[in-house]
């Protein structure tokens, strides 16, 4: 018989031996089926999980089709970019550094224009300005006699390296030249290190900027050729778009709570979260704006920091936005008579106001001032001076005792609770149409800046077109 | 006499020749002069911007003198590298790539460990598999004949690159592998390409793949050796940070309203805007810190992500607050008996909330769960109970005629105008500390998952533990 210290856990079949003793019957679900059991559990949660991920990546392309295009463009600039490998001719031209050029396309290569063409000025200019330095200083060491050469070359890198890398803390060089420092620091290092070694200085520091000219511009030539993704063009989208969203989830939110539906699109009335999240990809796409040509109806030069002005005068309707919200979706629900009683003027301040964002939407879209403009916000403030008015008689549907609570449907009054949440609400949304305002004014300003550039620009072209004409005479 | 045509602009002095006619007199500030005075303008204005310049970046450098001392890093680390250059025998091992190590060094120095560890990390691992995936491509290519090998790899490298281009879009990639998966572009190309021309294919994948590992083991030393910065500890004391200017605010914003007083330190009360802009940056030390191996008091899997919960719940205050200081701000003036009848509760629910934001702050610093947690949070919810009762009694004050202004100093009775803004403002203040205890569940969770993870720890060194004793018995 098993012992004591033999007794396992769970049920065991025994069979009786011929000699009396019995035997543990060992079950098909032994430890074989056991293992077997986990993996196929694992192998199945794995296939699963990789078939969520090629979902979702799917759904990604599907979804927004340009990155597809990237995607292919990124391979045909390394497959052309390759050929520099297979031709002898150019191979032999730069020496079998022609390494260098597949990872500068690997490196600059971005999904939009502005961020692409900011990589590789910056990564040409900072290789050109350190190789230039690092000769320099390979000079001045090779002049201090073998042994000092490398403490002037160890110096020297250690004095660069840190410099470079503390500007690349500051503010303005980070916006402009972050990418810059970086390569300028790999470069310098790189040359004057191999100035110790390499005898033909010259020839590394001139095949480097030749492979990486190459690489840029065929960078620059792929990227503004097939299917060009503008960072200018896509910020004026998303302003655009931001505004919409903005415009929706206001009315969207007023209505909902006059008109007690809950038809109301979800994702519509939360569309203001995606104007609070925004803050960051609105001053990448602003930063590498800079940097675009003109495309399109955008001017070099065009006044791309005033979408961030434009950005944060969202930002702040949408934090009052988010405020509203919680007051609709708040405990003490209001009295429905004061509900009533403000409804028509809460609804026509809000959409007074949706209405003069969608005119802005409008506005920056067309990048010209609306006429309705001035209109619309007129419309908007006398809708606020009538939600006023309400709110001034409003006292008279007030209970002015507090334990009288009884005497409502007698009198038709209202405890003074029952009034706070829509009052609340209607001060925010007086609050909404005054942040408005301010947005209009910033549009405004990107309206008016924008064509004084555009005018400029005139001028500064027509010279340039007399001259034509007067060469063609 | 100077004729029609020839009259310029402004005052000439002229004099009386011999002769009877006139001549100019040419003033010591002619053409050479405006040049002179046109560049020392320039001079001047440029000095005064490098000043400037030089001036930030002091202040920056005295400010954080952690950023010095990660240029200083740098530098360091890259000296040290120099040091394989100098070294003929180690020169010599790595067959001249010795480059790769100072580029390694370049490219992954990041400020924060965890930072440098992900990019440590991300490439070797992506250096490792692109080598071996290039040396079979190369196989294969070369199995095809000589025709046919550079279309091998070519499409190879086209198919690739465009995949892994690919994968950078998908989330939950970009925010582990993103750099890997360009460096796994870099690699494959630049071992797959190389091979139809460089004969020693194997070295030159062993090459790249040893220097890049002196290179990053390097860097590794260095960062986590000389003063380390923990992006876990940057993201923990950030939180704590920023809990701290949440409940300043608050409090500030509170009692300056009802006491009317402006000796509030204006950065103090601004100090919830931190709070809105740190979503990005809480998200990349978050995203960093699970890189990190147990530092201080935080384990490795300690649960950064709860952070992003607490920073979300921090904004969801921090969007109350802002709605708060635009109420404090309104044209619309409260009259002080109604301002009076409510600061004491008001400025009990203010400080009560804000108490136990700072409350919340010492948790999280401490991290564990402090004892008088429950009942700052019973105060402020008996602050709000008591809140409420007074906006009850409100309608006392109230005059029910909205015409009838002049009896105001009579009767003492308010109109109904003047109670809105103080009534939006106590309706908020209630928001917010619904939201404050949204911000308690939250910290409380962080709390317990982070003791969780400590005995879960505790438990696995335990066995070990008992090992090496064993061992030295």
């Amino acid at each position: 018989m098993a012992s004591g210290k033999e007794l396992c856990e769970g049920v065991e079949w025994r069979i009786r031996v011929v000699d009396g003793s019995s035997e543990v019957l060992v079950p098909p679900t032994g430890l074989a089926r056991k293992v077997w059991l986990r993996t196929k559990g694992l192998i199945s949660g794995l296939g699963m999980k990789v078939r969520m991920f090629l979902k979702q990546a799917w759904d990604m392309g599907a979804n927004d089709p340009r990155k597809v295009i990237h995607c292919i463009k990124v391979g045909l600039a390394l497959t052309i970019v390759s050929l520099v490998y297979f031709m002898r001719p150019l191979y032999d031209g730069v020496g079998g550094n022609a390494m260098w050029a597949i990872m500068t396309v690997v490196v600059v290569f971005e999904p939009t224009v502005g961020a692409t063409l900011y990589k590789c000025l910056n990564r040409v200019c900072a290789t050109c300005l350190a190789g230039f330095l690092a000769v320099g200083v390979h000079w001045i060491a090779s002049q201090s006699g073998d042994r000092f050469e490398p403490f002037v070359v160890g110096a020297s890198i250690f004095i660069l390296a840190s410099i470079a890398t503390f500007s690349r803390f500051i503010p303005s060089v980070k916006s402009m030249f972050d990418y810059g420092a970086m390569i300028f620091i790999l470069t310098f290092s790189i040359v004057a290190i191999s100035g110790y070694r390499v005898d033909k200085l010259f020839d590394l520091a001139h095949q480097r900027i030749s492979t990486i000219i190459i690489g840029t511009s065929l960078c620059i030539l792929v990227i503004m050729m097939v299917c060009p993704i503008w960072s200018g063009q896509e910020l004026h989208s998303l302003t655009v778009r931001n505004m919409d969203k903005l415009s929706d989830s206001l009315d969207g939110c007023v209505t909902q709570y006059f008109t007690n539906s809950n038809g109301e699109d979800d994702q519509k009335l939360q569309g203001y979260k995606c104007v609070l999240s925004s803050k960051a990809s609105e001053e990448s796409m602003a930063n590498f704006a800079r940097w675009e040509p003109s495309h399109g109806r955008f001017n070099f030069r065009h006044p791309w920091k005033q979408y961030l002005k434009i950005g944060a005068s969202m930002r702040s309707c949408a934090y009052c936005i988010e405020a509203l919200n919680s007051c609709i979706n708040s405990e003490n629900q209001a009295a429905e008579s004061i509900k009533k009683h403000l409804s028509t003027s809460c609804l026509k301040v809000s959409s007074s106001s949706s209405s003069a964002i969608k005119e802005l939407a409008e506005s920056v879209k067309k990048m010209n001032k609306s006429p309705n403009m001035d209109l619309l916000v007129e419309e908007m403030n006398s809708a606020v001076e009538e939600l006023h008015n309400d709110l001034k008689s409003l006292s008279h549907l007030l209970n002015p005792s507090t334990t009288a609570e009884n005497q409502i449907s007698a009198t038709g009054l209202v405890p003074f609770m029952e009034i706070i949440p829509v009052v609340t609400l209607a001060s925010i949304l007086i609050e909404i149409s005054a942040r408005i305002e301010a947005l209009v004014g910033s549009v405004e300003e990107l309206v008016e800046e924008s064509e004084m550039k555009d005018k400029i620009v005139a001028k500064e072209e027509k010279p340039e077109g007399t001259m034509k004409a007067l060469q063609r005479v």
